[in-house]
């Protein structure tokens, strides 16, 4: 895998996300081989591949130029066509019967030395590496959409990746314009899940209660996590609040918080009425046509101009800045 | 507690959030009285709210201007001039006897009718209720640092607040320009902490099992979980998502999650050698001097920008476009 010489690298999948993730792998100068694996994707896959170059370009996120894109871009549904590439994305839909089949084709056709990554954020690594040959090259890479405007990349260690494969991982992710974190074990839920389902509980369990209502409980996240959150994490926030009150708050506020294991009450009868959120105007809150539409564009811009922000507030420009700063008073 | 007819304000402590406070106050055209109980604070006081109102000038948080708002402030350090007062905002320190003997003068001092509002975030409110002879009028006003650049304002009941008198100091807090929260049970850590508190008890699980590093915990809910909350919050996050996959979550990542109700190990060493994190230097991160002032600038601001980044993106605006588009479209 070595991305200097060979930065050809295959998306098999081509659905919501995989698309997203041709594009930004495209934005950040890669050549890439977008396989679809069903047939009959093909097309409408180049389609919406089109678009989504369309807006990267609109929001410059293509240095290079959408030209330059498209000419590094192979859309095919011929497995041959991935046989240069040293790294594969797969992201096909969370089936592990799918999952399998796709990996048989694929290392039916890429060579041993081959980094065989899947995007999945439900199923545990150390379950899909029992299907591929080489399953120390196996590796969880797990992207957000839209893809090209997001910095996160999880990268997870299934039972039996190699750890120096994981490290090669995060290096590409950052060629990629990324901030890779790493899982070294294949805990349930990941990261991101472990943390946002243990708000989750606990919020659903305080609505419940009947002590804050939905509507607060988000604010509450809107207007005070939010409003340091992209900018310091969980660690980092907890420097900046010094820890004077920790002990006692710890000791005071870790014994009233829920511990529950079952489903949430509120959530069974969105789940029965088969409630999509925003997708079917049934959620937590109800959406007609035009309100679910006022949302989606509004996160679509948001996410620009969060993405934006967080690009003038990362931890290297924060260090730089100290250094310029200390590098100044040592020479008065 | 007619705030049309009576918009004088008393802020009782003028420590860092107290002048924060009186700021945001001034700033939404309200008249202070601002107390300095501490003998010696009255000038300090007086200085840093001038820095303060300077600062959200020039940030164009004062729509009236600053001479508007230094006409309206009085700083005093005479209990006398709160008599006129209809809501006292008390912010002294955390200690219930300092708070005792502070509340004692307040009532002396105020009508039957005056809300008295502290901003604790340590001491149950019906615990600080029997400090006042008129209890149904005592309540939890919480505010954000910095105030006048923050929307956040939890509202908390204590066990014998009136739920009318709640309503209407909801209903002031949006005249100050917030977000008002309403807590309706006087539950250990509020709102935000308790979640909060969710997510730290984890994310250093988390850390402490060698699952993930620190950085990569903070780069996750930088970059991920940053990129929706502010527009989203919790709730409609969950509606964003869809919930077709929901259910297993639940079912798959609660058993999951740490329950531990000890203070986690990672804290005690901290805590030992008097860690202040940016404020000493010594905290989960190390920072030399110019690295922490690095961080407080960027916070500042970053907190200027996310601020009016979140302004463009209230839940007003985004129902507003909606309507707008929905009354297009029925003329058509």
């Amino acid at each position: 895998m070595n991305d200097r010489l060979n930065r050809q690298i295959a998306v098999v999948g081509l659905g919501l996300m995989g698309s997203s993730i041709v594009v930004s792998l495209l934005a950040s100068g890669y050549r890439v081989v977008a396989l679809a694996p069903i047939p009959g994707e093909k097309n409408p896959a180049i389609q919406h591949i089109v678009t989504l170059l369309r807006h990267a370009d609109k929001s410059n996120l293509l240095p290079k130029g959408l030209d330059y894109c498209v000419r590094n871009l192979t859309v095919t549904e011929d497995y041959r066509e991935i046989g240069g590439c040293t790294f594969v994305q797969e992201c096909v839909i969370e089936d592990m019967g799918i999952k399998n089949k796709v990996y048989h084709q694929i290392t039916n056709h890429v060579s041993r030395e081959t980094v065989i990554a899947s995007n999945t954020s439900a199923i545990p690594i150390s379950d899909l590496q029992q299907f591929v040959s080489n399953p120390h090259r196996f590796i969880g890479v797990h992207w957000a959409e839209p893809a090209y405007m997001t910095r996160f990349l999880e990268v997870t260690c299934g039972a039996k990746t190699d750890l120096d494969i994981a490290k090669r991982v995060m290096e590409l992710g950052k060629s990629w314009g990324k901030e890779p974190t790493l899982l070294r074990k294949d805990i349930r839920g990941f990261i991101t899940n472990r943390l946002m389902y243990a708000v989750y509980r606990e919020a659903l369990t305080l609505v419940e209660n009947g002590d804050v209502t939905m509507e607060d409980a988000d604010k509450v996240f809107r207007y005070d996590v939010g409003s340091w959150i992209t900018l310091m994490g969980i660690f980092r926030r907890m420097d900046f609040m010094g820890f004077s009150d920790y002990i006692d708050s710890f000791e005071g506020i870790l014994p009233k918080l829920s511990n529950r294991t079952d489903v949430p009450d509120m959530m069974r009868p969105l789940v029965a009425e088969r409630a999509r959120g925003i997708h079917n105007g049934k959620g937590f809150y109800d959406y007609n046509e035009q309100q679910a539409k006022a949302w989606e564009e509004a996160f679509a811009q948001f996410n620009k101009e969060i993405y934006d922000l967080a690009t003038r507030y990362t931890e290297k420009h924060i260090s730089e800045k100290a250094y310029n700063e200390e590098k100044k008073l040592s020479k008065i």
